[in-house]
């Protein structure tokens, strides 16, 4: 496996070049300028990533990283641990939201375990298990520094195995009950922005359970003191093995230079962690929905992307990427196969009533 | 050709005991109650239309309505009229954007010519010219009150073709210089709101020449005062043909009982001319992306629909709706397809611990 240290350091930004013909080619089509909006922008950045202006990236394949987390304990989340691994399994049957959107959207999943705290008899889930879930948060670090790290590399070899299977294009999911909760805390250490707006109702909780999951992460970040200019410190004191395994997929993307794509809150928290860690991994994200949990914005402004779907979602599994798919194939498509003001320039062939003026 | 008044008449709500089926099913669904906000909503309403709770729209149709508009001649639009031929004709060979974006999409398109100034030879186009463009609304009617019906019957009677040719769902386009001009002259109309908030610059405008929009629009509505409370008024004095071929197709879709996707801001407000002909009109009707001219927000809250996607993009031809179909036939999909909590109750075969908790 790769240490993230040489994929840190190997990351290059989009090539500059295949951007500039990219563009200059958009500015030909027979639209008025910047009326397709995000469909060309999102073009003209997969020309960044491929270093090729015509791109179709039809072969598309989903990264979920399934882990538990220890803060579950403090009564934080909504839903039964106990779901973490039922809809991890569900996701290699394709019976679960994110598998029936992916078959939908000719898309497969690889299904990780990053951190399940049980066994089980499943051979379709990739077993990378770190640990048997993040320790209580609320009651110490969640995890060791090299657990975090190893969890990183986990996710970079993921997309070194997806890449190598040919896929052209990714998204990133998660299953992990209680993982709103470490995604929250982790924004709170790298923004310092209040439990009152970063912490949402995750999967759903009543006021007062929402009222109880600000106090519980409030407090751990006083406990746990992570450093925010050192992400993987971060992540390890206060995120998840998800969180970790997530973000290693976004450096690989980067590194191995193939497009991905941010599903709802907890993957964007994981892409704004290997945003930090180098900042050349914007170049090779797209967003897909915006969440409905209310860290969503605040990370969305903190990477500088907005979403491009705004579907009241908040499954999460990687659901939204499914849809954002087709979308940025139709991006390529567009810049691909429209005609330019030249192609169009001497084809007056129907026009009568030009022809006849001209006689 | 049917009359409009009997569509208009013949227009039954959506089937309610389809939709109760449709919601008992979807929150039987394994996932979190609404956690798959709109996708949940589009595949309950698709219910209401077929009367059936599994729908799979896989034959998709945009209906694009040409025509131009008179009120071209007050310097309103910052195109060259002759781009409605032009690319009325382009889009019949899918190299424009509208068409490479079905192509993309999979879905057929019938152009259809209601109004074009100018002949042409293009027998792939619908020829139902009214008349060589509107008049000039700046000084007097757009049309009569005839053509603006012969308009709607053209829409209704396209949808009557597109669904006996067995397509499933239908986007609805248009093309035509100067038709935002129209769009914001009706909608103003309809709803009294000023020039400031209802006119943007189109396909491209400067700061001075949308000033100089919105005198034109004001002073028109001065001009021929037409009746907010009579929309095929509106339409005949400062609509134009293509909205009033649009109308007719939502009409239509409405009375043939086929699913219909608005695309921007254009077809968004014959969308709300056909709701204020009959409300049932609305159980049919899907958003698809959010326009970035300013009128689009005030027809969305008219007609209560939030739109699906913010992709920032302003070409109309029908483009947002290519991006919506593949986003309705993922949430049918859900629907049709997720397991529900009964489906996988006995379902513990992967689960080491607890059988071994059990013995």
């Amino acid at each position: 496996m790769k240490s993230y240290l040489e994929v840190i350091k190997g990351i290059k930004p989009a090539d500059e070049k295949a951007i500039q013909e990219a563009k200059a080619h958009n500015d030909c089509l027979i639209k008025p300028l910047g009326s397709l909006g995000k469909l060309e922008t999102i073009a003209i950045k997969m020309a960044g990533i491929t270093g090729k202006m015509k791109n179709n990236p039809a072969k598309r394949c989903s990264i979920v990283m399934v882990a538990d987390n220890g803060i579950c304990e403090e009564g934080v989340a909504g839903t039964p641990q106990d779901i973490t691994l039922i809809q991890g399994m569900n996701m290699t049957k394709g019976i679960c939201g994110m598998g029936v959107l992916s078959g939908y959207a000719g898309a497969d999943i690889k299904v990780v375990d990053v951190g399940i705290m049980s066994d089980y008899n499943n051979d379709k889930v990739y077993n990378r298990k770190i640990k048997y879930g993040t320790d209580n948060f609320a009651k110490g670090p969640a995890m060791s520094r090299e657990e975090a790290i190893r969890g990183i590399e986990t996710g970079i070899d993921m997309v070194r195995i997806a890449v190598e299977e040919g896929y052209e294009i990714l998204g990133i999911g998660e299953m992990g009950i209680g993982n709103t909760s470490s995604t929250s805390a982790v924004l709170m250490a790298f923004t310092r922005v209040s439990a009152e707006i970063a912490v949402g109702k995750g999967g759903g909780l009543t006021d007062e359970a929402l009222l109880h999951k600000k106090g519980v992460i409030t407090k751990a970040l006083e406990l746990n003191k992570p450093n925010a200019e050192d992400p993987i410190d971060v992540i390890s004191k206060v995120g998840g093995l998800d969180i970790a395994g997530m973000a290693g997929c976004f450096l690989g993307a980067a590194y191995y230079r193939v497009p991905i794509v941010i599903d709802g809150v907890i993957s964007a928290l994981s892409a704004l962690a290997a945003y930090k860690l180098n900042p050349n991994v914007k170049d090779f994200i797209f967003t897909s929905h915006r969440s409905k949990e209310p860290a969503y914005d605040i990370i969305s402004k903190e990477l500088g992307m907005e979403a491009m779907l705004d579907m009241d979602m908040r499954l999460g599994e990687g659901t939204g990427c499914t849809l954002a798919f087709p979308i940025i194939g139709a991006a390529c498509a567009m810049l691909s196969n429209m005609a330019t003001f030249e192609d169009i320039a001497y084809d007056h062939s129907y026009r009568i009533d030009i022809r006849e003026e001209e006689k």
